[in-house]
This record gives structure tokens, C-alpha cells and sequence, in this order.
């Protein structure tokens, strides 16, 4: 008989999702940065890209904590945000409201991390993973921090410019 | 030449987007309180169903606001989360830690609504359209509520029975 699924279980494959998750992001966010129209979101986005690599590198490092190999499982949940975003890119290309169509993209995918890592630090707690906690919190705090950013980039100026059509 | 897109695309684009999410949420729900464990989590998803409904007439009436057909559109967002959501429930059928991931699944949910949300209230506040954005706002909060009340769940018993496994 199989055995019975525990927390760690489902830290670890909520880690695998998440890992996918980052990777898939890196891969988008180049995209980002050559859509936006605007320097300060291109510069935004630029500046999460670096962000995204210093998260990986937290996750590997959660990944040796648990004593197990970094890998990826194809998160469906990203993968059908960022096809989301690709469609924005492609639908509302040279219009004034790319801009504001694409930081709702980004922020949907913060969102989403926002989520998996509240629970992930939930969990390492539980586990008594304690540095663990402390890195997926380091992130959370990022994660949210660029949601935040993102929502006062399109309060001040790309918003308004959308209007402005 | 085809007319150039504007913030009301946007906003109706986006609208038709979280339309067909809060349905799907709809259809899933029930499958969470069959599958849910314990009774409390059973009871929040319970309580989850009656609100969505409301949110789904809050919409209807946002459509009828901006003088649109209700309708949704795919979006591939819902439909990877709730996917995501499925594997938790068959994966994790019978051990003790299928309410904690029952509960990151819903959260998923929710933080979506809340970025789709946060973006359509901003977008119906510059397009003058406050009577909608007073719907959105109430929605959003609602979502907002549920997101704490599951992360409130989840620290009381949830996860801690996940860990005697």
C-alpha cells in the first residue's frame, strides 16, 4: 500500500509548483520589458527580473533545506496567467492601454506567488523548517512590495495615459 | 482600419475574463465541500457558494452599467488554477492534509479575484463609472474577507491536524 501523503509532502510538491512557477516568469518577463510602452514600467519589470533570479535562488536553497533535488512540476495556474498576458501583448499592441492592461498581468501573477509562498512559509513553520520560513518570507515580502508598486506605477501615470485615448 | 482599443475594451475584456472565472468557481466550489474534511472548512466553502452567487449578479449588473451583454470568455487563469485545485483533491483523497491543501487551492482562487478586482474597480474609477466601481469595491472586499478568513482557518486546525499525520 502506498503510503499516506503528509505536510512535507505537500510542502515539497507546492515547492515544485512554485519553482516551475519563477522559471516560467523569467522566461516572460523579457517580453514584458520589450512590450511596455512606458520607460518606467519597462525599468519596473527590468528590475523584477533580477528580483526573480535572487528568488530561484531562495527556492534552491529551500530545496537543499528539505534535503531534496530543486525541480520544476508544470504548474497549470502560471502557465494560464501568463498565456493571459501573451494575449494582452498581442491584442492591445500599439494602443495606449498596453501599458495598463500589462501591469494587470504582472499583478495577477504576484498575486499568485503572493498566495503559494503565504502558504509555504505556513508550512516550513509547521515543519520546523525555521530557515526555510525565513527565506520563502524574504520573498513574500518582495512579492508584495512589487504588487504594491505596480499599483501605484499604474495610479500615477499609465492608467491616466489609457484614458487619455 | 480597425478602431484602436481604449481602456473601455479593457475594462470589458477584463469583466467578460473574471465573468466566466467566478462561474467556473461556481461549478467547483460544491466539489470542495464534498471533498473538504473537516466541517468548519466544509461551512466556509458552503458560505463561499452564496456569495459567489451575489458576485456573479454584481456583474450582470456592472454589464448592464456599461450597456453590455453579460458573457464570459476563457480564462485560462481559472481554468489552470482550478485544475490545480482537482490534482489537490485526487492526490491528497483520504490524508490528513487534504483540508491544508484544499485551503491553498481556495486562496489561489481568491487571489486572483482580487488582482481582476483591484484592476476592473481602478479601471471603472477613471471611466466614471462609479456605481460599478461601488460593486467591484464590494466584491473585492468580500474576497479580501474570505482570503483571511481561510488563512485564519488554516492556522486554527487545518494545517496542525496535517502535521499529527
Amino acid at each position: 500500500m502506498a503510503k499516506t501523503k503528509t505536510l512535507d509532502d505537500l510542502f515539497y510538491d507546492t515547492l515544485k509548483d512554485i519553482y516551475y512557477a519563477e522559471r516560467k516568469v523569467l522566461r516572460t518577463l523579457p517580453k514584458m520589458v520589450r512590450g511596455a510602452e512606458s520607460p518606467e514600467l519597462k525599468a519596473a519589470f527590468e528590475k523584477h527580473i533580477g528580483e526573480t533570479e535572487g528568488q530561484v535562488e531562495r527556492l534552491q536553497r529551500v530545496f537543499e533545506i528539505i534535503g531534496k533535488r530543486a525541480q520544476g512540476k508544470t504548474c497549470d495556474a502560471i502557465d494560464g496567467i501568463t498565456a493571459e498576458g501573451a494575449e494582452i501583448l498581442e491584442e492591445y499592441e500599439g494602443t495606449p492601454v498596453l501599458d495598463a492592461g500589462l501591469i494587470a498581468s504582472a499583478q495577477a501573477v504576484e498575486h499568485y506567488e503572493i498566495t503559494r509562498y503565504g502558504s509555504l512559509k505556513r508550512w516550513a513553520q509547521l515543519l520546523g523548517h525555521d530557515e526555510a520560513a525565513k527565506l520563502l518570507d524574504e520573498t513574500l515580502t518582495e512579492e508584495k512590495q512589487t504588487d504594491q508598486a505596480l499599483t501605484a506605477l499604474a495610479d500615477a501615470s499609465v492608467n491616466a495615459q489609457g484614458l487619455k485615448a
